[in-house]
C-alpha cells in the first residue's frame, strides 16, 4: 500500500526529514530564547527511559548521585586556563539578582568541574575518602550559535560524573569502565546503536583533560554523532582546587581525576540512527510504549477487548497503551504510531473479535501476522526480543557497509562523503588532521586496528576513524 | 547509656540543631553563590526517593512529564500583572550570552507558568486536546535574601504541574485531586508527616491564582512548614496567552487552569518533623537504606556473615547496605547510622556468630533485640511496617498536642508561641490576619471545622489555622 507522504524523505533532504519528525512525532520544538528547546511528553518519555537505564548502570559502577548549584562564581572557571579558554565564548552570565546588580557576576554552569572540585577539596582528606565517585543529573547551558534540537542546544539535559582516585591508572581504568560498562553497554543493548570507541586526538580533547575517550555512532546520512565522552583529567583540577589526601604512609598527595557525560543529544542520535521515511523506530528495550493496542473502529466489544488485552500485556511486563480514539480515523492513528516508532501495534476490530484473533504489526520491517487472542502476550514478548536484535543488526550492517579503509587524505575525503574512513594515524597525523578540518572532516576517534579501546591515545599503530559530524 | 553529645540539643537551639544535622549527617552545605546549596549524596538520595514516589503518583493522576527551557524572555513574565509583581523582586537576569550583551535580557525561571502557557496556546486547539495535564521536574531560581538550606534557597529542585481544562469545576477538582491523591497521600503514607490541608487566604495566595490550596506540617519546634501547594489559576493565564479551544458546538472558549508543586524543601520538612537529638529519623517507606548490616569488629567470619545476611535482606526486597569498615570504631559508626536515621541496624560480631544471632536496633524509639540469623529478614520486614506507623502516629500525637483552639487574636498569639492555633475565620478576618502578621504569625490555611478541605476559601464557618512559619 502506497501511503500518503508524511515526512520529507531522508534521501531528498535529511535535515528537513529530521525537522519533520521532531514536529510530527511531537518530540520537541524550539523555545522562545534562541537555541533553547521544549521537550514534549513523548520526547521526554524517551529521555526518561534513557535516564533510568543509564542511572542504574552508573549506580552499579559505584557512583552516587548528588546535586551542585546551577550558578558558579565567574572566578572559579578561570582557575583552570584550558578550561576557561574552552568555555568562555559559550557562557551565559547573570549580572542581576533580586533587583540589583551583582558585585560578582555568576555564570550559568556549562559543565561542573570547577564547582564540584571546589567541594571535593573539602571532602577529600584521607586515602579512606577515595575513590570519590559522584554523578549529577542536571541542565547545563552553552550559548549556541547554530542550534539544532537535541543535537546542539543552548540548554541541554545531561549527567556528569566526577571522580577522584589515588593513582593515575585507577582513574584511567575507571574512565574506561564507565565508557564500556555504562555507556557502550547502554547504547548497544538498549538504544541498539553500534558505537565505535576510542580516544580523541589532542585537537578534539575536552578543555582541561589529558585524555578524552568517546563513543561515536553513524547516523542514517552517514555523518557521525558523538554519543558520549569519558575524560581523564589528570591532576590539573586537583592542583587548581587543591584536592589532596594523606596516604597510608602519612604523605600528602594530589588526586587523579575523571569526568564523563551523556546528554539529551542521545535522543537526536536515536532518531537519526534508526528512523526511516515513516518515522521513528524505537528499540523495544528503550520504548516507553512497547505495544499499542489499537481499536480499529467503534463496535460492540472492541474497546473492552482492547482494554482486556492491554491488561494482559501489562501483566506480562510489557509497557502497553490503548488507543481507543475511534472518533479519529484508523489510518491516521496507524500513521501516528508509526511516526512514534512504537515497536508493535496490536489491532483489534469487530471481525478480529468474531475470529478470536488480533492483527500484530511490527514497526521495524513492517511484518504483520494474525494471532489468536489468548496467544498475543506470549507472541508480543517473543517478537520484542527479536526486534531489539534485528534493529541492532541492521544498524551495524548498514554502518559497516559505509566504513571504508583509506590510505591517503584524498581517500578519506572521498569516503567521508557517505560514511566513515579508517586511516592509520601514523599516515594522517596532526597535520593531515588540520588539513581535513578545512573540509569539515574530523578524526572522530583513535582506536586499535581491531576496533578495541587502546590504553591511551599514544599507542603505536592506532587507526584514525574520520567522518563529518554533527 | 549516656552517649557523647553529637548535635546541639533541639531544646537548646533548634536552628543550630538543624545546621548541625545538615553537616553531621552529610546532607547538604552552602554553595559559593549566596543562597545556593550543594546537596550531598545522602541528602540527594532522600530527594531521589521523594521524586520517585511523587512521580509515580503524578503519572497515576494522568499527567505526563515534559521539559521547558530554563530561560524565559523578560517580556513573558510581565503579561500577567499579579504574577510579575509577585516574582520580579526575586529574579535572576542573564544579560550576557556567548560573549555579548543580549538584546532582550532573559530571566532564569522562578516558576514556569508563563513559558508553559505560551506553548499550551499552540497545543490546545480543540476540546479533544483537553484536559492537557503536564508536569515538569526542574530547578528554579528565586533570589533569596535570608537563605536556609532546603527551606529557602536561591535555587531549588521541584516539580511543577500545569493543566488546562474545559470547566472551572473540572480544574478545581483536579487541583484538589493532586492535593489529596498525590501530595497528602505521599506525605502521610511515605514521609509519615501528618499534614493539614486547606485554602490560603487572599493575602497568602500564589501570584496569579484565584485560589491556592496547601498542605501544612508542624516541625519539632512548633513552627509550620508549607509542604506543597495546588492552585486554581482561573482564566488569567488563558487570557494573557490566548489558550482557547473549539468546543463540541463549534464555539471558541478559554480554558480553566491549575498549577501545583512540591520541592526539595520537603527534605527540610522531613528533618524537622521527625529528627531528634541523635539525628535524623527516616521513615522506612522513604529510607534509601532501610537496614544497615554492621560488622561489630574484624574477626573470622564476621564480614562474610554480614554480606550473606545483606544479600538475604535485599532478596526480601529490603533496601540494605553493609558497613564492614572495621578500621573505624563501632561506636563511631553506630553514631553515624543514628545521625542518618537508618530505620534498623543489624549488628553482627564474633559472639553473635557463635550464638547464631544478630542484634537488631531500631532507630525510632531505640528498642533492641536479639534474633536468630535465619529469622532476621522476616523480622526486619515486619519491624519496618510497625516503625512506619509508629513514626506517623508519634508525629500526629505530638502535633495534635500543640494545636489549641483560640477565640481571640491574643489567644492566637499565645498558642502560636509553641504550636498552632485554630480560630473561626469569621472571628479573625483579613484585619485580624494583618494584625497578627506584625508578630510574624500567619494564617497557614482555612479549613472546615472537621479539618476537611472546603470547596473554596469562601465557604461559611471556616476555621483559620494560624502559626509561625518557615
Amino acid at each position: 500500500m502506497a501511503g500518503k507522504r508524511v515526512l520529507t524523505p531522508q534521501d531528498e533532504d535529511f535535515p528537513r526529514w529530521y525537522q519533520d519528525i521532531l514536529n510530527k512525532a511531537e518530540l520537541a520544538e524550539n523555545g522562545p530564547v534562541r537555541g533553547t528547546m521544549v521537550i514534549r511528553p513523548y520526547g521526554f518519555a524517551l529521555w526518561e527511559r534513557m535516564q533510568a537505564e543509564v542511572d542504574q548502570r552508573i549506580k552499579a559502577a559505584g557512583a552516587d548521585n548528588a546535586y551542585f548549584p546551577l550558578f558558579i562564581p565567574e572566578g572559579y572557571l578561570s582557575r583552570e586556563s584550558d578550561h576557561v579558554e574552552g568555555f568562555s565564548p559559550e557562557l551565559a552570565v547573570v549580572t542581576q539578582g533580586g533587583g540589583r546588580e551583582l558585585a560578582e557576576p555568576v555564570v550559568v554552569r556549562p559543565t561542573s568541574e570547577t564547582i564540584i572540585n571546589a567541594y571535593f577539596s573539602k571532602w577529600v582528606q584521607s586515602h579512606r575518602d577515595l575513590p570519590l565517585l559522584i554523578n549529577q543529573w542536571a541542565n547545563v547551558v552553552r550559548w549556541e550559535m547554530r542550534p539544532r534540537i537535541f543535537l546542539r542546544t543552548t540548554e541541554f539535559l545531561w549527567q556528569e560524573g566526577h571522580t577522584a582516585h589515588t593513582t593515575r591508572q585507577e582513574a584511567r581504568d575507571y574512565a574506561a569502565r564507565i565508557l564500556r560498562e555504562v555507556y557502550r553497554d547502554f547504547m548497544e543493548a538498549v538504544l541498539a546503536i553500534p558505537v565505535l570507541v576510542g580516544y580523541k586526538t589532542e585537537a578534539e580533547r575536552f578543555p582541561g583533560a589529558i585524555n578524552s575517550m568517546c563513543l561515536e555512532a553513524m547516523m542514517r546520512d552517514g555523518k557521525a554523532l558523538q554519543m558520549g565522552t569519558s575524560h581523564e583529567l589528570g591532576q590539573s583540577f586537583a592542583t587548581m582546587f587543591d584536592i589532596s589526601y594523606l596516604d597510608a604512609d602519612g604523605n600528602q598527595s594530589l588526586v587523579w581525576q575523571t569526568s564523563w557525560g551523556v546528554s539529551s543529544r542521545m535522543v537526536g542520535g536515536l532518531i537519526m540512527a534508526h528512523g526511516d521515511d515513516r518515522g521513528l523506530v524505537v528499540p523495544p528495550r528503550l520504548a516507553p510504549v512497547q505495544a499499542v493496542v489499537v481499536a480499529v473502529r467503534d463496535a460492540e466489544g472492541v474497546a473492552d477487548a482492547c482494554h482486556r488485552l492491554a491488561g494482559e500485556l501489562a501483566a506480562a511486563g510489557i509497557r502497553t497503551k490503548v488507543d481507543d480514539r475511534t472518533g479519529t480515523g484508523f489510518g491516521r492513528r496507524t500513521t501516528e504510531w508509526e511516526l512514534k516508532g512504537v515497536p508493535i501495534r496490536v489491532e483489534i476490530g469487530p471481525r478480529d473479535i468474531e475470529q478470536g484473533k488480533a492483527a500484530l504489526a511490527v514497526r521495524a520491517g513492517g511484518d504483520t501476522e494474525a494471532v489468536g487472542l489468548s496467544e498475543v502476550p506470549a507472541r508480543v514478548a517473543s517478537l520484542l526480543d527479536g526486534i531489539q536484535q534485528r534493529i541492532f543488526d541492521d544498524a551495524t550492517a548498514w554502518r559497516d557497509s559505509r566504513i571504508a579503509d583509506a590510505s591517503t587524505p584524498a581517500e578519506v575525503r572521498e569516503a567521508t562523503a557517505t560514511g566513515f574512513a579508517r586511516i592509520p594515524w601514523a599516515e594522517l597525523g596532526p597535520e593531515g588532521e588540520a588539513d581535513l578540518a578545512a573540509d569539515a572532516v574530523t578524526v572522530r576517534c583513535l582506536q586499535r586496528p581491531d576496533g578495541s579501546l587502546p590504553q591511551s591515545g599514544d599507542e603505536a599503530d592506532l587507526v584514525a576513524v574520520c567522518g563529518r559530524s554533527y
